[in-house]
């Protein structure tokens, strides 16, 4: 597994989708980000990232996993505008908030795409509790592996709340606490 | 997520292939032990459950996860016998260890499957550190759901680690601890 | 099999990618047609049609099928413009010709669609080498049915070849004559 | 393609399952015999090769096509016996008929196997209503493949009819004649 133990720089967005105010990984802290950077017209994106994307909002409890999608285009930028992202997010019926990430205005790499040094898309980011980068991959991530991750950092979650508030043991969501 | 946090009783068996010297969970302790119960005329079995079974095997480190497939006839016991499922192992090229479950003599119903309560096959068992039962589940799981159960696990035996070693953060295999 | 003997509206195109010169099915006349209508961002038309579309181009012997794309757009239609199906084709590396169905100046749906009286995308129509409509179908259609009708509309050729050459029994492309 | 334009050996068979009687290539000509050749073991087969089998069983108009299974045991003959191989059709709910090829004593390879120079399983044989060999392929064919020459094939069936009763143009299960 590839990992980065290192803040996870904030999202620079000029919109967002299915959301009703702008996201900020700040206001998400103690919370598990999953951000999953695609491009509406990436093959790669629409038959893997895009579904398990999907998969990983349907199947953990949103109250402590976060799933974004983050529109990086650094290609085709005449046709993959705001608008086009709409009608995709409307046709695909995504349901997770998406961010449009920022054009510099000068290159073609978009600001947050640049500040964690994505390859290309489909990237998949998971960021912990405390802000930090988890994981870091461009390609495809296998649902067990994603899923391995992501019970280690909830475990963390009631295990912190454990030693907060000495609850139960007990099962929450998708894993277990003894 | 089903879970039992039962003592997991211990195999029953009269053979096991892919292996030198017989399995216990006894001898297990410690580490998590992923129990695929399967018979190999069931087509549920062959087309997800094994296949699951091979990946969870090629995913984790075998250091602390150990996969374990249980042949469980309930029917047609003349035919998935011993012989038959040697072949079956070969031909599909099977590489974790596979236990045949022990016929009681009088039913249908072999032992282990019993003792576990098994509806059918497939049926998935994931077994912590401590032999307690943590999912037992009749049918398909998904991968996200096995990789976040397997995950939070793991991160048990890095934190137990931690606690008896002061250990530093890192990463062990599919997991990272902070 | 839904099927229409009746003779294929002609295309009305503003314009084609893959293919230097525009495409008529008048200019076809003697060939099978394979018209796949689709939408850039129908989710079935990137998941299923064409990759059949792609499928049946790469199987078939262009001297005898010939495989045509036709970008139907009925809604969205500000990002579903020319532009934006050039990048489409170029990301998904399609390599048939592509024409985009024109569109009537003030109604949702495009010239040729309405000609033929199509529901929706994906939607594929086999053209036979007289001109009539032979498969006429909204949705998904599997191989083997597509298969069929390509195999029985090419054995007119072979027997038509037959016929004006007593030719010798033989296979031709995907298919053979005794 | 790869085809044969030999005459099709006669099935040298020791039972059959999924029939009251005996099946002979002689008292099906006239029909297309698609000849599915498996063993119960072979993870080819169970993954491809049969589902295959079952797609063109459903497909196609059972008064012209014949879709038979042909179980060609030439390894693990002692597990892959004919109490297994009704296990076998059982589960995996077969409905085609399904021959057992006929062991010759003392070689591995049973008769009709041997007859068509089989090189492994699976294998697809198609015959045509002559009882012609028209396609002879080991391994994985595809549906496109398949179902053109079935069409082509079905082609002359309906042509036949047309000829000997002046017959009209129309369409026959999945092909058409105009």
């Amino acid at each position: 597994m590839q990992t980065h133990s290192v803040p996870a720089p904030e999202l620079r967005t000029t919109a967002w989708l299915n959301t009703d105010a702008p996201i900020s990984l700040a206001a998400l802290r103690g919370k598990i980000v999953v951000l999953h950077a695609f491009q509406m017209l990436c093959p790669g994106c629409v038959s893997h990232g895009i579904p398990q994307a999907q998969r990983i909002f349907e199947s953990f409890d949103a109250a402590h996993v976060t799933v974004l999608g983050l529109h990086t285009v650094f290609e085709h930028h005449a046709v993959m505008n705001e608008q086009a992202l709409r009608a995709f997010v409307h046709e695909y019926r995504l349901r997770f908030p998406v961010g449009i990430d920022q054009p510099d205005g000068h290159e073609d790499i978009p600001l947050t795409m640049r500040a964690y040094g994505m390859r290309g898309t489909p990237t998949l980011v998971i960021i912990d509790q405390q802000g930090f980068v988890r994981l870091h991959r461009f390609g495809q991530v296998s649902d067990l592996e994603v899923g391995a991750l992501l019970g280690a950092l909830l475990q963390q979650t009631v295990a912190g709340n454990a030693r907060s508030a000495a609850a139960d043991a007990g099962c929450d969501g998708n894993q277990c606490a003894k």
